[in-house]
Formats: structure tokens, C-alpha cells, sequence
């Protein structure tokens, strides 16, 4: 499915989760096209840098979604990365700036090449706290890719990564 | 993998999320096992039974992780069941008991037939409140899974549904 087709199935909803906020809905186009949705964000990495990422990291909690069904597809591991408090000890956190106030990833220490996968991007604080998070915490992060890029804050760079991402709304 | 293999990769975290609760981790299985654990759940139902779902139920959050992943190699729908105030309007709710409180899940009203999916099932409180908001959602559940039963209640059974699980801790 092209960009056009699969944005055709995301509903656009005012006011939420706050007032002045267009919340971008997938759960229609997850329902009726997760396989088209998942090939989409398959083709953002070549087969060779698939052949070098180890685990795919989920950012909680819609990023498990697409992260968990590319590991699937392409028989990886996966990675949580979840907001504070969820995950057991021990753990490694990073704490972050929100467009509304602060928050704080954690994550199971580990090793490895990862692939960091969030459902939106809008101004990238999450993804970049979640890479630096990820590094800390004993991975490689060999890649970005969001679904949706909302490009709140222009191109998104992580030390010169690239997001990847299906769809944009400019 | 078998059940023990598997099992070797849960640790056992004691007093987490609140004393008293052992807490069984599976992010380690996850981040090594992957593809064996999604093996091991796909299996809970014949390939006839695959043939009759339409997509994957998830239960916010552990769940969406298994269900997206089953979801992928089954090349099924994904429908999201969050906790409240998570999806943006329309949706349908109900209310249940936690062992300490009540929560309220919700999901968007759809079709088609669903196997709910969660990771660990501890009184089975949640699952029965996912299938009846389902149900109730406009979706007809056919299949139950998690890939622990903890057993605290004993078997867990909806409608005449059983709960499909890899792992049990008796």
C-alpha cells in the first residue's frame, strides 16, 4: 500500500488528548491493515542492515505494536522500552523533557544492535531520550523509524541517524 | 523450545510491583526468545483455528507485544485493548476488579472474529473483562491466550472458552 492508501485509514481526531492536540488515529488502519502497515515500515531498512540489527526496541506503548510485529516478520528480538515504574529492577532510566512537563524512560540493561521503533514522532524528545537510554544501557542503536512523522521540530537526527518513517504529514 | 527451556529465561522478581507479589520477568525471554516464545504461543491454536481469526486482540501493554507478534506471522488484523482514556473517542468501556482496585479497559467498536492475547494471567480478571468489552464492542472472541497462567484462580474459563497457555506456574 502507498503513503496515500494507508493514511486513508487513520482518523484524525481534534481535541485529544488535550484541546488543541490533532490525535492521529491508527487503531483503524492496525485492525484492518497491520500486515500492509508493518511491510511499509519493513521496507524502511534494507535486507543488509536488517542482516545487522539484533532486536527491535518498542517504545511503550504503541511502538510495541509495530516494533513486536517487525521482530516477528524478521525474526528478531524485542526490547521494552517502557515509562517509569513498569519495568522490574535493575534497571537503567533517563529522564526527559515533554511538550508538557517531564518523563522518564527505563530499560533492562543489555547488549546488542538495536532498531528503536515508536508509532509517532512529533517533536523526537521521546525517540532521542530513548536512544541515548539505549546506549547507556549497553546497546548499539543501528536505527530509527517511526510510522508517523509529524515533524513538530523539522528533520529528526539522532548523531547523524536519520528517522525513518512511512508516513509524513507535513 | 519447551516449557522449561522457555521458563529458564523468566527471572523471578520477588516483592515487585508491591511486596508480597513475585513478579515474573519475561523481558529477558523476549529479548533472546523472541520468535521461540511467539513459536510456542502460535502453537496454542491449529492452523483450522488460525484460518477462522481475523485479528489479534492485544491487552495494554505486555499483551500488545505478544498479540502484534502473532499477529505478524498470522498476517491478521491488530486491535488495540487499552486502559482508560488511552484511545482517543469513540469507545466502548467497561469497569471490573482488580485483586487491589478497579480499572476500566476500553477499545473501538469493530467486527470480525478475535483471539484476545495477554502475557500473564494472574486471578484472569482482565481477560474477562477484554472478552466481555469485546463482545460488547461488536467483535465475536473465539480464542483466549497468554503465554503464562499463573493459575491464581484455578482454571480460567469464559463462556466455555479455556484459557490456551504455554507456560503454567502451579
Amino acid at each position: 500500500m502507498t503513503m496515500t492508501d494507508l493514511k486513508r485509514h487513520i482518523v484524525d481526531v481534534p481535541d485529544f488528548p488535550r484541546p488543541g492536540i490533532l490525535f492521529r488515529d491508527i487503531t483503524p488502519l492496525l485492525r484492518r491493515h497491520f500486515d500492509a502497515t508493518l511491510e511499509a515500515m519493513d521496507g524502511l531498512f534494507s535486507d543488509q542492515e536488517w542482516q545487522q540489527i539484533d532486536a527491535l526496541g518498542g517504545i511503550e506503548s504503541r511502538g510495541f505494536i509495530l516494533a513486536a510485529g517487525l521482530a516477528a516478520r524478521r525474526h528478531k528480538g524485542f526490547v521494552l522500552i517502557r515509562k517509569q515504574g513498569k519495568l522490574p529492577p535493575p534497571v537503567v532510566s533517563a529522564a526527559y523533557e515533554l511538550e508538557y512537563g517531564n518523563a522518564v524512560l527505563e530499560v533492562r540493561s543489555g547488549g546488542g544492535r538495536l532498531a528503536l521503533i515508536d508509532d509517532v514522532l512529533a517533536t523526537g524528545g521521546t525517540m532521542r531520550a530513548a536512544a541515548d537510554l539505549a546506549t547507556l544501557a549497553g546497546y548499539q542503536v543501528l536505527g530509527l523509524a517511526a510510522l508517523i512523522d509529524l515533524r513538530l521540530a523539522g528533520d529528526f537526527i539522532w548523531h547523524e541517524l536519520p528517522l525513518r518513517r512511512v508516513i509524513r504529514y507535513d
